[in-house]
């Protein structure tokens, strides 16, 4: 096991503990909907939000606690997203990570609810004086996160998405595509952490930028793994964008392309980390995590 | 037209000039879920929510800019439980104040998100320094709306409802589903106005418990409607809740005691809402409003 991966399984292990003390095993009326929002939560995910909130707020002595607040917060935006972009109605996708999807588990209204119910638990969680003493501080944070999760952010690029499908996309416009659906959400995790540092607009900026390159670079690796990827290991059906003739980065670009795409970007990822020394230590391992993962 | 209703229509309007600028006509990659959050938001709703907050703010003096904003995002996330109440998968409703549901305008999958980025939209409302100069207020205002909106207040009541279609709810169990699926929203509506004011905790308390009755006595009254209505004035059909024999608040007390509970809450409201005197006159009319209505 990597540094890195101890690290991630740690950072895991925290977001997991969070997400079982907001979302206790329920009884009484509500009970099926806590049940839905535990099922999509508590799901093994790899947490690569949080760990990048943690990752950045550690190059500014932020707390443990605040950092995994604010993780948590996204991965509940990032969570209530995959139930719904699962429905029926969006990308009909009956598993998720190897396990029946929210609304075949339970049922489509019990899915929808509980999507909605885990958005608004996010922002509750910013809200809470625990992820910040500062209000000033919080609402920026619930700012910017519910700027990246909504209409200019996350669902706008899910919208895009879902109309790509009538028409092929150019390059272009799957970059702004994906710039939205996945980008956003990467580039306040990576910025929340100087967010709750305190730090300079330099710093900020940097950040973003890195988290940008890693976001395009988590795309074109997807795409990849799409064509290249082991079924058992991604716990999920492949091919699927090229059988439903989608135009995808690494389609347009070609295989060999897209891997040398891959590495411009670490390489610009790294020119972003460099003002941050040897303490960008895990962003970089995480870069190289995302490029080279089998799954 | 009474004072109220002249009241009614400026508020109306001004929050519909509100998501008007909140939301302008789109171009381009995102244009589709514009439309359709445009269409969900400015509907000629009669904005009872954002009413209540506007005749609480007065009470301490609020500016009433800042009241129109807490009004918008409060309206928002009930304009979006909408869009999602009518899918398919929930209600099943094929039209909404007349015209067609979000969902059958456009399709489910733009509804679905749709309803998820006014959420979101509601949360970026409230953080934004033009609602209140005070971080503070804005996210003690943040707070209360995610709590009221998540699986303790909005969504946990959708879900109790949704359930209640297989049994036979008693009149306690519908008394707290109604509490969490619209009392919620409208506690906090009336709480906000005092948060904006700077107003006590005793002031408070009693802005929520008459918004406590009022919301009651709003649902009664619908059910009374649903019984005795006209559906010309509705904009849909009526008699749903006994053809599908659901359990309503006028089918336990029978049509009577319904009558002479909505008097009860009154009372009980008024009572309330004493302290105020005189210048709680806008909530007072409200509650005469809500029990009085004919759709």
């Amino acid at each position: 096991m990597t540094a890195l991966e101890r690290d991630l399984a740690q950072n895991a292990e925290a977001i997991e503990a969070i997400f079982s003390r907001l979302l206790p095993e329920a009884h009484g009326a509500q009970a099926r909907l806590y049940g839905a929002m535990r099922y999509a939560s508590l799901n093994g995910g790899k947490r690569l939000r949080p760990f990048l909130v943690s990752a950045g707020a550690r190059l500014f002595n932020v707390p443990t606690e605040r950092a995994l607040r604010v993780g948590a917060a996204i991965e509940l935006i990032h969570c209530y997203s995959l139930v719904h972009d699962d429905l029926p109605a969006m990308d009909d996708a009956p598993t998720r990570r190897g396990r029946p999807s929210n609304h075949v588990q339970f049922d489509e209204a019990t899915a929808i609810l509980a999507g909605d119910a885990l958005q608004s638990l996010a922002f509750e969680v910013l809200s809470d004086e625990a992820t910040h003493p500062k209000a000033s501080v919080r609402v920026e944070l619930l700012r910017l996160l519910a700027d990246a999760s909504g209409a200019a952010g996350m669902c706008g690029g899910q919208m895009i998405d879902l109309e790509a499908e009538a028409r092929m996309l150019s390059f272009d416009e799957i970059v702004h595509l994906q710039r939205l659906k996945t980008g956003a959400l990467f580039q306040f995790s990576s910025e929340s952490g100087a967010i709750l540092g305190g730090a300079s607009s330099p710093e900020r900026d940097a950040l973003r930028a890195y988290a940008d390159d890693l976001g395009l670079a988590f795309q074109i690796k997807d795409d990849l793994l799409d064509v290249e990827g082991d079924p058992a290991l991604a716990g999920k059906a492949l091919g699927q964008d090229a059988a439903a003739g989608k135009a995808t980065l690494v389609a347009l670009l070609g295989v060999d392309e897209a891997r040398s795409r891959l590495l411009r970007l670490q390489a610009s990822a790294e020119h972003h980390l460099q003002r941050f020394g040897p303490a960008a230590g895990p962003l970089r391992q995480l870069f190289a995590f995302v490029i080279n993962r089998s799954h």
